[in-house]
């Protein structure tokens, strides 16, 4: 590999298409040298982010029209929708062989076929390309994800309860049958699709929960917590929306096994240590979305509940971020040889 | 009493009062006497809030100065900060004994004299005012309020989280020791007294809980949630704060004995059948803030968990509205012969 | 007529039509009597805007199935797009000769066929109605809009600097050559169609002009201008939004002619002397949105520009209420022989 | 000096503080060895501002007890209030006589000591200094700056406004007696102290002017644009507060000398040609403060009124970043001989 990986986004028009240029712009060892939006095909990328205007990018062009060996990419991101991912990329591995992937939809998450007919209502079309690919949540899946070609990125949601849980479930600190998740969102995790409870006027000043007690995210969570357990685990969580952009918290309700609130959070921090993009906050203190904003970091605590043994864990991230398209350039980077902290290290936006 | 009561405002100058006055000045029974704010006295209202310019007031005066046997009131609101109020109430009810007190502090909402002093750190200062409060929450406590002197307006956390489960705890339709309330409010709950934390700069763009595992509130909830249940029951509670104005939903996990999620919905559902103020959505819908911004309206959803045997309910108000200075008209309403819902029929404001 | 006039709404599904439900369910002396919504009939208004819910409402029915005889509406408020206006009007007219009609598009309010023609491209539909309307700017035209059978309801924008300036121009106070209107306008006054460019992650924190040099009101406000001055003015007019739902504040450079800036707010506060829904603030003082929010008030203030012989006026209002459906009521009532402010009592929302 | 210069901050628990302690993180070439904040210390900076708790940072101090020459400081940025900042630095340069500052507050920003005492009301404590000092606007002054001991950075809305007309008055392209500017600020640009009116209840869902008529920026506007234009110029100038965070929209009307609103464009275009934080949109597109978020760009747009001989410019910048500290640290960048855009190359936050 030349000094620079030649890297593509699919799907560059959305959100996490403009969250991976802004990071990827900076990166000293990646050239963007291919951007897709079949819609937005042959216009320049300021025309859809206009933040954009003063960098040179490659004009937008439809994913049909790629000629992928001519391209010679080492790596593409892919940004685009549920459920056609799966066709799009066993289509561009067929004709490059060598490239890798990071897939940024719940296309490769769930590993188990059945697991994945069962959530979304259809087999997958791509089942030998699921068994390959690697769940991306690096801090957990590392070692698999620097030999890996292709990473299932994880949801927003899932980043924020697997990295506050799975440590505590993998040492049984934890009751697995009493876990509750309350998540709450920023509107960008809700895509840049113009629907209309999505409007300013609609989001601005209200509150609300919704996907109760059916929204996918509930599968990745299934299948990691059980894989960290060693048994099945099923949570209850519950997604709200916030009137902000960016960032997700959530409150995690749990119950200690032979271990306070205070062993929890000694744990966690033993756990994240040398982790560089998860911080364990003081015990007592919770985090809050503005102070991640913009930046890779994860910020978790532990609060002691005021019933005995049970312990309240909050995790904040910011869903495009480390939710989203600055984990995918973590991922990116272990994929690529390069250092796993390298164009993440923007300081959170505050205020 | 002549057809229009005479009213007072015991500390105008912060949101409740704002609150009470938006009401009031449209009430076709009550006539504004009296209106104090210490630190505003002898400004006009339109000083303070804008908003009242088009409309003729009392000019703010200071509260030591008031002479309550002139000012023949027959009912003041009283907006003052916890603890001073306890002072205040009973000094006013010594000079002026027939006047009747619709209390918004928390100061007589807890009926124990020893429950006070251990979640407020100091003695109640006026003991035997506090046996003969009544708990303001209209929908339980209508019989009593009627004939009340001094009402204990409740907490907007309590009000939303009891008018959701006292039917269900009356009923032994759920769990007493599983309770998990994570609730979530607009800024204008915490109070207009200028603090760096609720700035707009440090608020917007930002989410986070407070008051983990010590939140006042939870005296509240324990008191009422135990009296609904007939034995002692502590539940879990977080408040939040989201960037908006108005409005608290409420987050609720129960788990039913010997009921169904659905069970749960038609208990509620048949409990409210006949009040004007609380409003059961369709099982599975769940209740958004926008939808009673600015009306004395409460919504309640109820949706089953995915976990077999719990079920998740939301309950919404608006904080100042229901939560605040819209159950205390409504009390108001009751303790001097009007009807209920005078002067409280304002429609949600949405957008 | 009976007690109580049978109106409807047509286009009852969008933020205007919102907004006409919750003033005219309290309305006193009105029965709504029919709801149009095409693309949502069968339907009831509690999907569409579930704050509607506890309220008992005729379900919505597509405009095309409307038996207008039968109906008997004394009045229909038509809230649907521009340009479909005229001719729904046109036929509503052939089958209900008697009814009256408050529009609120802006089909009907350039009274110049030429006009109309030149700023939307292509001739009106229904030229003779176009010459009966009244244009429905109250204050203005209060004695036309109470013989009228249609009323044209003017913009939020035009209404909104209409006010501020009329009374000057017809003094000939300020040079019709050198007025600038800077405007700022929430969301809401985009309306509730599902646009990209309105989601709540693209308008939050966000700020911006739009529209600039050539926005459809510049008709009407060239139009009113004129004849308020007896000349051709054409203005400077630069619409912006703002990240906020309600509210428009148009700051307004002025040039005295033989009156400084005390002579200019001296004239309006005369000039609205006697209204109910124009307030003139005291001298310096300028408006602020929050202060008439859900209100049917306009707040004007006066400060005098640094520059010798400038003025700076501010005009505030909520674009839904005053700017739209409040004011639609306001005609309503002046139509129907009622009370002008009647329905229209309610104070602003703040906080 | 050394490969790394020492660095200070005097004032870094304000959102300045905290704007260029999140870029100077970052810096390649800066090691920052001094944080102060009076109020503050001995506290560490995540106390001030949890988003900096995975960063190893000096504890905060107080100023007074700092040892200046111990310290061996190369450059200090000066985050103090108006009028002490005078003061301390004159003091701290007689302490340590080669330190080279950048100052963000209004202190040594006009030149003219008479003009200074007019505007703050006091005469200047340091008159000697401020002869000195150099106006902070780096593209109008870069020369100036690479020597300058004292750097005065300019106030946000100034930079704004100065960017977008000093060459069209240099080239006397625009009637310098005909500039009206109307300015949008976020929240931020009004600081971190606690004040009612900042409250996030206060502002949300609000928006209004301010400092009508008397706002001390105008100071710096006349400084520069008279010198610019080579004879005294007076401008109306009105800023206004939005709910938002960051961001500043500048909409200004002028009127072309001899210059259409292409030539104005051209002119501008070709001023920035190589300016690498300044760009110049296409003819008739303005800009929006969301593209320029957290980023050190100015966007600047111009479109035609429909008034002959009229044009509209519109300016946008990041007040906490262009506006104030990613300003100074592209004044530093000159100061101390390194690359200009050197940690000032994130691109902006959006969504």
């Amino acid at each position: 590999m030349s000094a620079k990986a030649k890297i593509g986004i699919l799907g560059a028009s959305g959100y996490t298409g403009a969250e991976l240029l802004r990071l990827l712009i900076r990166h000293p060892r990646v050239d963007i040298a291919l951007l897709t939006a079949d819609r937005r095909a042959g216009k320049p990328m300021s025309d859809v982010f206009p933040q954009f205007s003063p960098y040179a990018l490659p004009t937008l062009v439809a994913l049909d029209g790629v000629d992928w060996p001519a391209c010679g990419l080492d790596l593409v991101f892919c940004a685009l929708p549920h459920g056609t991912t799966q066709t799009v990329i066993r289509a561009l591995l067929a004709k490059a062989p060598a490239i890798k992937v990071v897939d940024l939809s719940a296309d490769f998450r769930l590993a188990d076929p059945a697991a994945y007919a069962r959530w979304y209502g259809h087999p997958h079309a791509a089942v030998e390309l699921q068994k390959k690919a690697v769940y991306g949540l690096t801090e957990v899946y590392r070692a698999q994800i620097k030999t890996a070609q292709l990473v299932a990125n994880p949801g927003c949601y899932t980043s924020c309860a697997e990295l506050a849980l799975i440590p505590l479930l993998k040492a049984n600190a934890i009751d697995p049958d009493e876990i509750v998740i309350d998540a709450k969102s920023g509107m960008t995790g809700a895509g840049r699709a113009a629907k209309e409870e999505m409007l300013f006027s609609e989001v601005s000043e209200g509150f609300h929960a919704y996907g109760v007690g059916h929204h996918r995210h509930m599968a990745e969570l299934d299948q990691e917590f059980s894989l960290a357990a060693g048994r099945q685990v099923v949570v209850s969580f519950t997604p709200h929306l916030v009137p902000m952009n960016r960032g997700i918290l959530s409150t995690i309700y749990v119950r200690g096994v032979k271990a306070s609130a205070q062993d929890l959070h000694a744990l966690l921090l033993k756990s994240y240590a040398n982790e560089p993009f998860v911080h364990v906050l003081p015990f007592g203190a919770l985090p809050q979305t503005r102070h991640v904003r913009g930046s890779n970091m994860t910020f978790i605590g532990v609060a002691a509940d005021r019933i005995p043994n049970r312990a309240i864990i909050g995790s904040a991230l910011d869903n495009l971020t480390k939710g989203a398209s600055g984990q995918a350039v973590q991922n990116m980077n272990l994929m690529l040889g390069f250092p796993e902290t390298m164009g993440l290290e923007q300081v959170a936006l505050f205020p």
